[in-house]
C-alpha cells in the first residue's frame, strides 16, 4: 500500500500549498469552494456526481457549467463531465421542464407553476431505477439559483441524498443600490472606490464585474442600481448608457438586470427643455424618448430608482406636484418596455417644521392608490435614517394600495462604517418580524414587503451596497456577511439570521464546528453591542457631522435642525429623549392604534425604543429598578464589554483559518473596541453635563475630557 | 513504472488547478514564482538547495526566509530546510562577513568594501570540498537583495552553478514618489485610489503594504515618499506621523525608508507661526523641533521631498529667498538625524515671461554650491513635464557642485495614462545615455545621476509611482513593467532596457521563448509608437486641458500661456514648432556649446527634437526628402499602425498565458489603438487648418470633423 501514501503525500503538499501559501484575501467571498478534506464525505459527493446533464443551451447554462467546473475542481479535485442527454446512474440533471419530457412523472404541473420564473426544485429521484439528482425550474435563471443552492450543500458539508428542496423567492425585485458616483467616489462607501470603472467602460470588462454577478446570483439578487440616488443626469446620456449597457450584457446571463438613478431635472440638464414639470407634455415626451433610447441599448433594462425632493435633489415639489405625479411621469415612460420605478419615500424638508420622522408618512399616505402599477415606493426600514436601531417606518401598513419596497442599508453608515463587526441581518430580521397591526395582529412588516398582506404582484427589497474596490470587496471581511444575508433575506425574508450566518461562516471560512459556533456567537451579539455603545434605549442620530463617523451628541445650531444631534436627543437638566407622544410631536399617531397605545406609555413602550418616543427625567425608574441615567451608562458599558469579549473569542480561532484574514479581522475588532470606548466616553461625558450624576461603579471612567472629544476632528473620514 | 505516472497525473491536476482555476489577476506582479514544469531543470535546482543556512538573526533575515519559503514552494514544491550553521554539501549560505569567519578565503576585504551596505555577491564556491552557493553582503538588506537576485535566476530558468555575481547599486537613493493625497485620491493616478489607507492607519496593517515592500525590495528600491508633492501640511501633525510610522515599521525589514513631502508653509498652517520665512529663527526652530518629533516616531526616517514655488505651492519666493535658502532650512533640521532633502527643480512661474523650458535652469544654476550637503536637487528628465519625448533637462551638467537626482515619471500622465502599453524604460534609457558634453564627450546624464562625473557621495533616482488600489497594482498590466524597470535602472542606470524587459516578461508571464520574444518586440516599439501618435518630431504639451487625457492642440487663451497647447506648438500658416534657438527663446544656450551648435541648425538637430527647438515651414524638406507636413502626418499614421501591429502580435499569444490577463491586456490594447487614432485624427485635422495641405495617401482619413473632436469633453477623466 505504498502508492496511495505517495499520492496522499502529494495531495497533502497540494493542501499545504493552497492553505498556507495562497493568500486568502477574501476576494472569493462565500464562494471559496474550499477543498473537502473529509475523504468519506468527498467520496459520497463524487458518487452522486458521475455526470452532469444540461440539455438547455444559453448564456446562463454556460455560466452554470462554468460555476460547477470551478466549484467541483476546487472542492473535489474533479473535472465534471457535462452531457446534453444520455442520463445515467448518479447523474445530476439540470433542466427546465420543456427539456425534460418525463419530468411530470416526478413533479406536477401545479408545483412547477408555483415556482414562477425564478423558483427551483432540487430533488433526488429514481429515473429508470437509477438515482438521479434533479435541479429544475421554469427558466434558466432558476436553474442557476438551484445550482448555487446545490453547491451550498457541498460547501456546508450537507448530505446530497434524498433531497427535496423547493425554493421560490418571496419578493420580485431583489436589488442592490450602489451609491456610486461617476467619478468613482462612493457616498457612504468604506471599501475603497467604486467597482464601476466608467472611464474604461464599455471597452474594458473587468473580471470583477463577472465575479460580482456570480456572487449576487449565488444569493438570488436579480437587480443592481449602478448609480447614486444623489444622481448625476449624465448617466442618462448616450455615452453613459452605452457603458451601462456593457455591464448589463455581462450581468444578463446571471439573471441580473441593470437599473439607473434618474435625476428629476434631467430634461433641463441634459435635454434642452426649460422645465422638468411632470405634467408638462414635452417633459413626458422627453422621458418617453429617453426610455426608448435606453431600451435600444439595454433591452432588459430594469428601470429607475429616484430620490426626489430630498436633501437638495430636485423633484415634483419644484412644480407644486405630488410625489405620485413625479413617479408616474417616469412610470409611464418605462411601462411600454416593462420597466419599473422605485420611488423613494425618503422625502423630508428643512422648511417643514414638523418632526422629521413624520414627514414621509404625511406626504405619501394621502397618495396611496395614485401611483401607476409599475411603481414601487421604496421605504427605509425606519423613519429617520438607518440608525443602529429604529422602530419600523410608519408607512409600513399605511399604504395598502401601493406596493412598498424595503430599503435596508448594507453599508454601515451609522453602524461603525468600515471597521465594526456588526451582523446586520439581526437588524433586518427585527424590522421584518415586527407586527404593524395594520390589519390586526400578524400584519408583520415582512407580509407588507412580500406583497402577501395586500396581494400585490410587485414586491421588492433594496440593499444599499457596501461593495467597493477593496480586495475583499467590503473592507471589513464581515461586511461580506451583510451582503450575503441581505440577498438571502430578499429571497426569503422569513429566513433565520442565525441559519444564514452559519452557512455564510462555513462557506467563507471553515466548516469546523467550533469555528462556526464561536463566530456565530460573535456575529449574533454584534448588532446589539453596536446599539449599546452607540445609541442605546432609543437614542438616535448623535453621530459626527457630515461624515457620520464617531460620536458627536454636541452637534447643534447647524443650518438645519434636523441634521443636528441635540434635535434628536433633547438632553437637558430635565431629562433626555424625543417626545413623540401626543404631548410631543405625536408621531406615534402614525402607527396603528394598538401600537400607539402600547408605545405611548413609557411603562409599556419597549425600552429599546424608550427615548425614541419619550422624554424622561434622568431619575426615571426603569424595569430593572435602576434609574434611566444608570441604565444608559450601563448599556454603553455593556456595548464596550461585548466588543472586548468578541476579541477574546476571536483570538481562540487563530489556528482555525488562514492568517491573513484572521489578522485582518483582529485588527478591525481592536479598532471597533477602541471606537466603542470613544462612543461610550464621549456620550456619557456629554450627557453627564445634564444629568449631573456620577457614573455607576461598573462603568469604566473616561481618561479624556469632554473637551478633548469635542476638539477631535477626524480628517478625510471616508464615505462622503 | 505505474507509480510515477499516478503521481504525475496528480501533479498534472495540480497544474491545471493552478493554471486554469486560480485567477491570475496580476496581484503577484513579477513575483509569480510560477511552478517550474521542466523536470530536469527543477531537479538541478533542487540539487543545489539541499539546505539554506542563515546565521544572522534580524527582521530582515525573517523576510529572507519567508520569501524563500514562498518562492521555493511555488516554483519547486519544496519546503526549504533552514539552519543557522552546520554547512553541508549543496548548501545555500546567506550571511554577512561577520557571521562567516572563513569568508576571506573566498572573497577579499577589498571586494567586500566595494559592496557598501547594499551591494551583494552570489558566488558558487567549494567549501571544505563541498559545493556551496554563497550570498553575502555587508548588511542584511544586501542579503535580501542577493536573495531576490538568486530567485530571479530560478524564475528565469537560468543556471545556478558556477555563479559569480557582484552587484552594487550605482545610486544611493532609489525611491518612489507617490502623488497620493490624504483623502486617498492620487494625482495622476490611473490605478484606483491610494494604497495608503490613512483612515485605518496605524491600527490596521494591510497585507498590501507588506507585498508592496516585497515588490520594491525585489528590485532594489530603498525609499518611498508616501505623499503628494502638492503637499498637505497635516501629514506633519502627530496623528499622521504616527500613521506614517506604522508604515515605516512595516517597510524597515525590507530596507525601505519612509519620506514625507513637506509643505513650505507648514509652520503657519499647523504651527502657530506668522511666517514661514526660511531665514526666520523661529521658523528654523519649528522645523528643527518638527524633525526631532518625526524621528521620535520614525527613527529611520528618510527625509523630505519638497515642491516649492511651483504651480501654486508656497516656497522661499514668498519671502524673497532663494531655493537654496529654502532647501537649507529643512536640510539643517534633518541633518542631525541623518535625513536628506530632495528639493525639486520643477520651479516655474506664470509671472515669468520667459520660455518655461528655461526657468528652472535660470533659477537653479546660479545657486550651484549653495546647498547644504544633505540636499539633492531633484530634476525631471526634461525641462517641460514628462512629455512622450523631451531633450534632457539643461540642468544636467550645469550644477557640478550639487548632486542632482533624476525624477522620472512612472505613471503615464502624458503617455496614455491608464491604458496604453508604453514601456517607459526606453524613455529612461534614452535620457540616461544622452551625452551632455558638459565636461567634454562622454559626460552622459547617467554619470551625473550616479555621482561619478563630479564624485558626489549622494545620488538618487526618483520615480513618480503608478501604483494604486487596483487588483493588479498599476491598472495596466504593463504598468508593472515600468515600475520594475524603474527599480532596476535606479540600481543600475547602465542596464539594458531590453534585458530588463526580458526578465520581467519571464517572471511575470512565461518563460516560453516565443512569448518572451513577441512580448519584448511589442514593448520595445511601444514608446516610439506613443511618441508617433501623440507628439512626433519634437512636438509637446498638446494634450487635454487639466486631465491631460487625449489630444487637444487647440487649447489656447487660458489664464496662463504656459499651460496651453498653442504656446508650445506655435502652429500657423508659416509653419510649426517652438523656436528655442538664439532667434527665439534661446533655450539652447543653456546646453553645452557642442549641443547648442548641433541643435541650433535644423539640418543637424536630431529630427526627433526638431519642433522642440525650431519653428519651420510646412514645406520644410526633411532628411527623407518629404516635407515636414508629410513627415508629420506619416509619423502619426506610423504610430497608429504600430498599435495595430502590436494587437496582431499579442493575439498570437492567446494560448500562452492565463485567459484573465490575456483578455485584460487585449482590451487595453484595443483602447490604445482607438485612442491612437483619436490623437492622429484630431492633431492632423487641427494642424491641417494651418498647413492647408492634403494628407499623404498612406494616411487613413479621419471619419470625424475637427469640431467633433473639439466638442468631445470627457467627463471624470481619472488622475486629477
Amino acid at each position: 500500500m505504498k502508492r496511495p501514501s505517495i499520492i496522499l503525500f502529494v495531495l497533502a503538499l497540494l493542501c499545504l500549498y493552497s492553505t498556507n501559501v495562497l493568500a486568502k484575501d477574501g476576494y472569493k467571498l462565500w464562494l471559496q469552494y474550499e477543498k473537502i478534506e473529509n475523504k468519506e464525505l468527498a467520496e459520497s459527493y463524487l458518487n452522486s456526481i458521475h455526470q452532469i446533464t444540461i440539455p438547455n443551451h444559453s448564456a446562463t447554462t454556460d455560466v452554470i457549467k462554468n460555476e460547477l467546473s470551478i466549484a467541483l475542481k476546487d472542492m473535489l479535485s474533479t473535472f465534471p463531465v457535462f452531457t446534453e442527454d444520455g442520463i445515467k446512474k448518479n447523474n445530476i440533471v439540470i433542466a427546465t421542464p420543456e427539456s425534460l419530457p418525463w419530468l411530470d412523472e416526478f413533479i406536477g404541473q401545479n408545483q412547477l407553476d408555483g415556482l414562477g420564473q425564478e423558483g427551483f426544485i432540487i430533488k433526488s429521484i429514481q429515473y429508470k431505477n437509477q438515482p438521479i439528482t434533479l435541479i429544475t425550474g421554469n427558466a434558466d435563471a432558476a436553474l442557476l439559483y438551484g445550482t448555487f443552492e446545490f453547491l451550498k450543500l457541498l460547501q456546508t458539508h450537507q448530505s446530497i441524498v434524498d433531497l427535496n428542496i423547493v425554493s421560490v423567492p418571496k419578493t420580485k425585485i431583489r436589488i442592490l443600490n450602489h451609491w456610486d458616483n461617476l467619478d468613482r467616489t462612493v457616498e457612504r462607501g468604506y471599501a475603497g472606490s467604486s467597482i464601476w470603472n466608467w472611464h474604461l467602460l464599455p471597452d474594458h470588462i473587468n473580471q470583477q464585474y463577472i465575479d460580482y454577478a456570480r456572487a449576487n446570483a449565488s444569493i438570488g439578487i436579480n437587480g443592481t442600481v449602478l448609480t447614486n440616488v444623489n444622481a448625476n443626469a449624465l448617466v442618462l446620456t448616450a455615452a453613459y448608457i452605452e457603458k451601462a449597457a456593457a455591464l448589463a450584457k455581462v450581468f444578463e446571463p446571471y439573471g441580473i438586470k441593470v437599473y439607473l438613478t434618474a435625476r428629476f431635472s434631467a430634461p433641463m440638464e441634459i435635454g434642452q427643455l426649460k422645465t422638468s414639470d411632470p405634467l408638462d407634455e414635452e417633459v413626458q415626451k422627453w422621458w418617453n424618448d429617453k426610455a426608448t433610447e435606453i431600451y435600444s441599448y439595454i433591452p432588459n433594462f430594469g428601470g429607475f430608482l429616484v430620490k426626489a425632493d430630498s436633501e437638495g435633489q430636485p423633484g415634483p415639489h419644484n412644480y407644486g406636484r405630488t410625489q405620485a405625479e413625479g413617479a408616474n411621469l417616469l412610470a409611464k415612460a418605462l411601462k411600454p418596455h416593462g420597466g419599473i420605478v422605485m420611488w423613494r419615500a425618503f422625502v423630508y424638508s428643512e422648511n417643514t417644521p414638523d418632526d422629521r420622522a413624520k414627514q414621509a408618512y404625511n406626504e405619501f399616505k394621502p397618495l396611496d392608490g395614485e401611483f401607476e402599477s409599475n411603481v414601487l415606493v421604496q421605504v427605509k426600514n425606519g423613519a429617520i435614517d438607518f440608525q443602529p436601531r429604529e422602530p419600523f417606518h410608519p408607512l409600513f401598513g399605511a399604504m395598502p394600495k401601493t406596493p412598498l419596497m424595503m430599503e435596508f442599508q448594507i453599508t454601515q453608515e451609522y453602524l461603525g462604517q468600515g471597521t465594526h463587526l456588526v451582523y446586520l441581518s439581526k437588524l433586518y430580521e427585527e424590522v421584518l418580524n415586527t407586527d404593524t397591526y395594520c390589519k390586526g395582529p400578524g400584519s408583520t412588516v415582512v407580509k407588507i414587503i412580500d406583497g402577501s398582506l395586500e396581494n400585490h404582484q410587485l414586491s421588492g427589497m433594496a440593499g444599499v451596497s457596501n461593495i467597493g474596490s477593496d480586495r475583499n470587496w467590503t473592507g471589513n471581511h464581515f461586511g461580506q456577511a451583510n451582503w450575503y444575508a441581505f440577498g438571502k433575506l430578499a429571497w426569503n425574508p422569513y429566513a433565520s439570521s442565525e441559519k444564514i450566518a452559519e452557512d455564510w461562516i462555513a462557506m467563507t471560512f471553515s466548516n469546523d464546528p467550533k469555528f462556526i459556533s464561536t463566530t456565530l456567537d460573535i456575529m449574533s451579539k454584534s448588532r446589539e453591542a453596536a446599539v449599546n455603545y452607540m445609541t442605546p434605549l432609543g437614542l438616535h442620530h448623535i453621530m459626527g457631522w457630515n461624515h457620520h463617523y464617531g460620536p458627536a451628541p454636541w452637534i447643534t445650531d447647524k443650518h438645519r435642525d434636523d441634521w443636528t444631534s441635540t434635535y434628536y436627543h433633547q438632553a437637558g437638566s430635565d431629562g433626555i429623549g424625543f417626545d413623540r407622544t401626543s404631548s410631543g410631536s405625536d408621531a406615534l399617531s402614525q402607527y396603528s392604534p394598538y401600537i400607539e397605545k402600547q408605545f405611548s406609555n413609557p411603562k409599556t413602550c419597549p425600552e429599546k425604543y424608550l427615548l425614541w418616543f419619550h422624554h424622561l427625567p434622568w431619575a426615571y425608574r426603569m424595569e430593572s429598578g435602576k434609574t434611566l441615567w444608570e441604565e444608559l451608562a450601563l448599556h454603553y458599558q455593556a456595548g464596550v464589554d461585548q466588543t472586548t469579549t468578541a476579541i477574546k473569542k476571536w483570538s481562540t480561532l487563530e489556528k482555525s483559518i488562514d492568517n491573513e484574514r484572521y489578522q485582518h479581522i483582529l485588527s478591525f475588532m481592536k479598532i471597533q473596541e477602541k471606537e466603542a470606548k470613544w462612543w461610550r466616553d464621549a456620550c456619557l461625558l456629554y450627557f453627564q453635563q445634564f444629568s449631573k450624576l456620577p457614573l455607576p461603579d461598573a462603568v469604566e471612567k473616561p481618561n479624556k475630557t469632554l473637551e478633548d472629544f469635542k476638539n477631535y476632528k477626524p480628517h478625510f473620514a471616508p464615505g462622503i
